[in-house]
């Protein structure tokens, strides 16, 4: 995952002695061209405090925030997230959203925060190459209608949903529009959506969790596409 | 979802004094039929440390682990989980499971304990209504072997598959092979499986989460089906 960093943001770089002695310690060190200064070695024991999990993986980076990328890409679809709160929630739907194809990810800036070392390690190297736009308040709600005034359609995962996700069509016009873990998409953002579609559950299963809910409509998308 | 609990299995149920006085507890202990010596109610104190999350919900319910189901229903595709380690992407699993109309979960043994208790709060109540099956060591692939003579067709999850997953058709005959979060399926279930599919993925991405990876597999058989 260090590798994915772009070596102008990298302010630093931690390895464990068994680490930089390996295969992938020297491939690291070789593609990141990090000046001799920035590299420390340090013993298992300070990378276990440093990085905060049980089993670090060897390696720690130090990244300027401003690595994160806020423009969007490509002509494929974007999501806009409302509240997404769970830290492993948002970091696999930016990892998701990378494979699917998505564009850009907006999102309120009641998500979880991108930097909490949770999302870092859940999108697995992808929160540096997906653009990921946060905006205050009133702001998400005038970015939807921004966006629809160029000709951006809104679709709302919404369990009163009529349309079966897989019967509407998606291209790069195509926004998801995709609400909180508990309470789904507040009245505000329905009342934005230009659709609101369901997608089908047998059984008595009451939601989708939020995250494969996303997977679900960004891969039918991708699917459409490579038709 | 203490509603969920089949009343044979409940072995007691413990309610905070706000969440019995309120609307939800007098309809769970109306619906549940729960005789009277077998409800306790505690202190908002006792409940967190009962719980054992920050934030519990007011209900706790004592329940028999036998009040999981082990026999397959219906007539649905089925899932087979090898080392899926994570709690939580188990639990997602089982949910989106039910909601994809999954027949039955089989799973080793590597897996996460279906009773721990993030497993049990991520199902949301669906793990007393999937069907899940856990099997010991070698079992778990004698399991496969049994099913493929009876028909059963096992497609894998797996980063050298060539057939893209939405270009095969699936039906009560398929089984899909899922596997661990770091390493994948192992060579063994690999060699077993009569297909390898792959999830085509944008960008640099490596690999997608298990649960994310099961949930497209999963509403993929589900969307063929209602064509």
């Amino acid at each position: 995952m260090a590798a994915e960093i772009p070596t102008e943001f990298l302010r630093g770089l931690f390895l464990t002695e068994d680490f930089a002695a390996g295969a992938g310690g020297r491939d690291l060190l070789a593609k990141l061209s990090v000046p001799e200064g920035e590299v420390t070695l340090v013993t298992d024991e300070v990378m276990a405090r440093m990085s905060g999990t049980e089993h670090p993986q060897g390696v720690l980076a130090l990244v300027d925030a401003g690595a994160v990328r806020t423009a969007p890409s490509g002509d494929f679809p974007v999501v806009f997230l409302e509240d997404v709160q769970d830290p492993g929630n948002l970091g696999t739907i930016i990892r998701t959203a990378e494979a699917a194809g998505i564009s850009a990810i907006y999102m309120t800036n009641g998500c979880a925060d991108i930097l909490s070392p949770k999302v870092v390690r859940s999108t697995m190297g992808c929160l540096f190459r997906m653009p990921l736009i946060r905006l205050e308040g009133d702001d998400f709600y005038a970015e939807i209608g921004r966006q629809q005034k160029k000709g951006q359609r809104f679709v709302a995962a919404a369990l009163g949903g009529t349309r079966p996700y897989d019967a509407i069509p998606y291209d790069e016009h195509t926004a998801f529009l995709i609400g909180n873990e508990g309470n789904g998409l507040s009245a505000r953002a329905l009342a934005l959506a230009d659709e609101e579609t369901i997608i089908p559950m047998e059984g008595a299963v009451e939601s989708l969790n939020a995250a494969v809910a996303a997977a679900i409509l960004m891969y039918e998308a991708a699917r459409q596409r490579r038709l």
